[in-house]
């Protein structure tokens, strides 16, 4: 027969774009791989250019970018990068987005909006991506905008970890602050076997002019109260449940949340606050500015590089949250 | 100039499906149109056959069918009356789909899981369909599932129409059955002017085995309660939900759906249950003998015929609920 | 060099649609293969849910379903299955399906009919399906509807092997049921060294109205007619020309086909025909009521699972068939 | 409202490659319209230019080419115009082919072989073409190899409406000159109500090397026999079959076919032969060369013309061949 | 026949991004059209917001928006617009990117770089942009990124028309600052007869370390110098080049360029350079402070008003620029 | 686990089409590997049939193509040979093009016109190619055109290891033929240490008309002069610029291309001109008519078989032009 033998081999890459190189170094330490050595920089105008110092030839491509300000930026970065590897011949690429951009315009609110994450999804596919990853995306339905696998991790278990040691379970609740997070509670309730409460943004029907009264739903009077989210963004709503909270009998108030968008005021507002603990991850970056004494910055490195290893061995992700295979 | 010139010209046109014929004529009737003549039939292994008996070349189409038992049959159908409009040369394919089937498989609840509505999007995409309408979506994300036009359309102004002259806001209260459709009583909440409430579906603590215990959250002693739901399909948790209610001291329990999906044993669990009233449109067949004394069927054609005829003219559909253009 | 190398591996694995799981498992046994647990069911409105109990990341997967009736729900399983496995990471993806669903819908007869072949090849393209193989396609030209690689395989070696035994070259003749399969007919004479036949339905000049007479063309007074098929599906026309054959002459009429659709009522017309045996494939399901005395089965698994081995191996389909590599 | 408002016009634009400027003159005429001008050359190393000298801005355009030799020449030319019709925004580009190239290359005859027919249609996807319109395909399933509309179009009625003052049906057969060719003879027999018959090419089983016999099947003798087929290329087949036809007694032998490819040496076979008359239509150029005595050749011009009106006018083509709209 | 017909309209809609709203309505007024109202801010975290506040549906759409700084969020915005009215039902959507960001990086300089101008052209189509108008591309085979019409602008005409009055050309001279432009020097020479010249950067053989010397080519002794030039970004290499044509003897040197994208200190420069005049156009916006008394500034909004009339009127964009229809 | 595992493993597979299969050779023993016995042909009517005679299964499949006259026929072939290695299941399809077809029509110059270079990108995209090698395209915006990585090779390395032994960089100017090649020219001149000069056609201002002129720009008088262009094809202005080069006191003009076009009259204007040596790759086949005394053909097998090990062996193209990895 004509042609030529070889064995296949699989080359593992690591990439990352300027939005937060320290999560991406220490995934990379996780992982035990360098990071790529890439040229990265902005044009006078603007425009950024991406080079590759090595060659990326066949190699299995995963290329992390927070999504934080400057947000367009940063996505276009990531969806340059993309565009670098596919020309240059990665024979796949993943895409990690610890923090989905635009993931909260996932429908159309109101008619003649657009539907930015699924935009978003179709630009890096669009761009050459493969496969995307990323931790808990505002809907699940996020999934199904892109047209290929989405790894969707969760940061759950690292906040719960931490938690476990802090808290008693007989005297804490789970708090959503909307009616929006009440079946993320309710997986924190399953698992810590705590009571699951929320706040209700009531019309009060006493008053004109759509005036929302906050009503707690559920046991939280003598309680330590653990409001969850997916994001803290401005901080305002998160703010005002913990308020809710203290004025009906709560204890204490905990905050976890994944994503510390940090957009101001939040900062303020959370140090200013009568929350004890804000428990959060480091998908974004968290400049010192922002870091204040009842933050908690929890990392969520280990966890990307475990996802990482499973996707370059063909492993199971899902193994990581179910314990099966 | 070399070239013949002639005036453009628009041509709706109207199709159907064998799902549901009923709610076509009704449609075409509140159109002003006749449903264009077609030759649909099964094989004998099964296989669907469609051809169309007028020319079609250059209309805008508009195909419905409604997704009911044996659904992948009418998906099916569907499908390849689209193929055939296409390559019959029909302009643009509106499909409508008054209830969107597999809209619950919109995410990836576990690993290794498909998603399915996102599926049929694509096959409808494929297939040649240029937009799509539909009622009432299960979750609003599925918008972003189609890679074009969504006619997003919303039964809940028929609903409370027929609703407003039956009960007293001042004693009664919105229900949802669960945590899922509270954001949807609020809506309800807001055009009646009435408070809100619903069923939190609560592990037991004190029990093993993850028994749960339906919780009524809200005002529900002494008021008549109006229990609402995208869809009834077993009818299960709905009447759950009912006795719930009764048990808290509801007086009265009407329940409001857009969707009467009706499977077994849906029409004995309303029949023998305390809910005094069941309201629910027409978007899917209900038979003679699912029809039971306390239902109220209706009419979703004239809201579909009016989303038409603003397609069809480059109207506002958006106008249709919200008043502006 | 940055990254991690590793040795690429390649990992089969074989899945089965509801349709017909014993073909599948007598594939797997020949494969030497498990298939991978599936949890395949039914909603209660019929829509169908899919989830793999394995990781299936990195595999070469072949799916294999029969397009056997409710024809159209196990069609939607499959690509339902695939859009699964895609989004699973399924490295690629074969679909198997023995016997092509709506293949007879290869063109447009007439205007304004759609071309559900080509259409059922574009919705498994999309569903994420890198590659189909098939059994004895309606018309070859099948294969060209599919954008990518199709494996056509033929059941004819099978059928002939058996039959050699049978049969006296001497006094038999291949004979196609009408002029569509009179190539196929050329084939098997090609292959048994027989001569070749046909009926002819031949307008009736003498008589008004379109009487189409069933004309025997080539030698059969005296001899053993094997008539021969692609498929059985009311067995109409196979009937007739059984009996015309007899009429003309023939001592003894078998029938050989590939596929045994065997829609109603064709167990009947075959059991109380003059045909001595009928012989096909079990491409599709042949349940045990269809099952008649004279009716014999081979299998098609083995050769399916030879095809599927070529396939992960990167050997040469065609050298099934042509004994060259 | 904001925006300006215009009446939408049509534009119908038609263009012609330089294959056979005859027929696209011809075609001009029968539709009242210039063909629109255009700079159409090779550059010294035969790469192909061209420009549009009119403005093309939103026109329906219809461009015809004859797919003869250089056959691969003329296929890109077809090509590149589409390509600067799309480019120069032309808002409809429908290509016409009135001999559709690489039609026999509908399939896989063996492994490892193209399938050049669904290519063809492939790439005039790729540069822009919205339809098709072409005459006589070799195998009807070629339409779908396209996706998107095919109007196909059948020379049939042209052949016949020749025919029928030259014939008496009575002592008339039509005759097919092989077995992929008889249900289009069927066709013609139920238009002309004549007789049918076929060359049925026969492995002598007394003689080995499978030597061929060409078998008649049917009545000629005595008879005034019409051979058709859909194409003559060599002619090798056809004048072999009207030899046999002679032998078997035919008193005459006329030939009708759609496409006259001619290629060598099919002029000298067919004047040579026995056969008294060849029909074609002009779908490819015939050169001053290729005439002779007994040929005749019938505008297809009329036909196009005819479909290209409909189809611009959103008609019925359908209608053209079937007597309802 | 069933259906309705009507008479079909086309509705021009002009919409404009944040990034230069005085040039959108610039060109609205020179349309005689109002900017469609639109809702367009950031959300807290720098994510963009887009709401039409009048139906779009059916509209022929045209786009603006200046690639400024921050010339990725700029983009995006475009991006999202796009989006929002593909999902609104526009009939047709055309970008006008008076500047096209990223089109300097048009190919692969080294191995690994991205090709971010193509990138560009795929995120708009993949958005949902059908057709691309833009001025004076850096390079005229970026035409070529876009798979779909684009409308290719000359400010040419515009600059000369000013320049016209101001020069004797019997004592001009145009000057390309490098090899790259000479082309374009030639099209200027040619329009106003003038000589041409250019600067040459040349390695010095005489010293070491790769130092290049600032040839001038060309008649300038003594001359006015018109130096032309596609943009200008810093103004390093335009004001060098000012500088050797001084050196070299000319009287007087001109600027004119037509995209002023004055990154800094592209100002200063200018300001504190020995350049006469300078002279841009307005498809990029110019603050205060970014004015001196030297520059000319003239507006490009007529011309992209023409050529969106032509483009909705289907006339002739190339009539603009070429007098010929 | 279910399933089969076995080790990945990779083969690399050569194909030639007809254009010019002594290049194909030499790059195969370069590589050590057989060109794989491919069957390929004409049909009478020119149509092309192409069959691989070894399975190609899972194949990287590299497969070569002069694009020398007959031009269309010959990419015709190439894509007919992708479309074949798709089907049969090759895993990877590389194109080698020595030359790139079209390569000059890579822009419209004018209205109405195709991006031919494009159209041929976008063709062989849809034929199944996963990426283009080329040698010296006429632009490098033409990589652009490509969805997919495009290796473009240099051959001035080659060129220029032959002219170092014959030329006295002290006396040697490089020669641009005209404004579009000063930059080829100052890359070879960074090379060699030489001076650059360029020919630039003036339109002459004393005389009516558009009269050019060619001068000659930089160092020549007394000199070697080295006119390089990317090809030659019919010669005219490369003969016409060695002439003012002599003009202008050149003491010797030798010329160096990549690609030798040679359509005629090139080779008899090259004989015949005062040119001392031409210097050309053989990219393109060069018959023995068309060589003569002073031509000097280089072999690119070597270059092309080193880039193709690159490709397949996940290597760095990069690397065999700049020396770092």
């Amino acid at each position: 027969m004509s042609g030529i033998q070889t064995m296949g081999q699989k080359n593992l890459m690591f990439f990352s774009g300027r939005a937060y190189p320290q999560l991406a170094e220490e995934v990379a330490r996780n992982l035990g791989v360098e990071i790529t050595p890439t040229s990265l920089r902005d044009f006078a105008n603007g425009e950024i250019y991406v080079r590759y110092l090595e060659s990326v030839r066949g190699c299995d491509a995963f290329v992390i970018q927070s999504h934080t300000a400057p947000i367009n930026q940063w996505i276009m970065e990531q969806l340059i990068m993309v565009d670098a590897l596919k020309r240059a011949s990665a024979k796949r690429v993943t895409v990690i987005m610890p923090f989905f951009g635009y993931a909260r315009q996932d429908k159309k609110g109101r008619g003649r909006e657009p539907i930015t994450a699924r935009l978003m999804a179709d630009l890096f596919k669009q761009a050459g991506a493969d496969r995307l990853m990323s931790i808990d995306l505002h809907t699940s339905q996020i999934q199904g905008f892109f047209d290929g696998p989405v790894d969707h991790l969760f940061a759950m278990p690292i906040l719960i970890d931490y938690l476990r040691d802090k808290i008693d379970p007989a005297t804490t609740t789970i708090v959503s602050p909307d009616t929006g997070r009440v079946r993320l509670a309710e997986r924190w309730s399953d698992a810590l076997g705590t009571p699951v409460a929320f706040i209700h943004k009531r019309r009060d029907l006493d008053v004109a002019n759509q005036v929302k009264v906050n009503e707690v739903v559920g046991k939280v009077r003598g309680r330590t109260c653990v409001l969850i989210d997916d994001m803290i963004d401005t901080g305002g709503s998160i703010c005002k449940a913990a308020d809710a909270l203290y004025d009906h009998g709560a204890t204490n108030v905990i905050v976890a949340a994944t994503h510390a968008v940090f957009s101001d005021p939040a900062v303020d507002r959370l140090k200013n606050s009568a929350i004890s603990e804000v428990i959060v991850t480091n998908t974004l970056p968290i400049s010192e500015e922002q870091r204040f004494d009842k933050l908690t910055v929890l990392s969520i490195a280990p966890l990307i590089a475990r996802a990482i290893t499973e996707v370059f061995t063909d492993g199971s992700v899902t193994s990581l949250f179910e314990g099966d295979s």
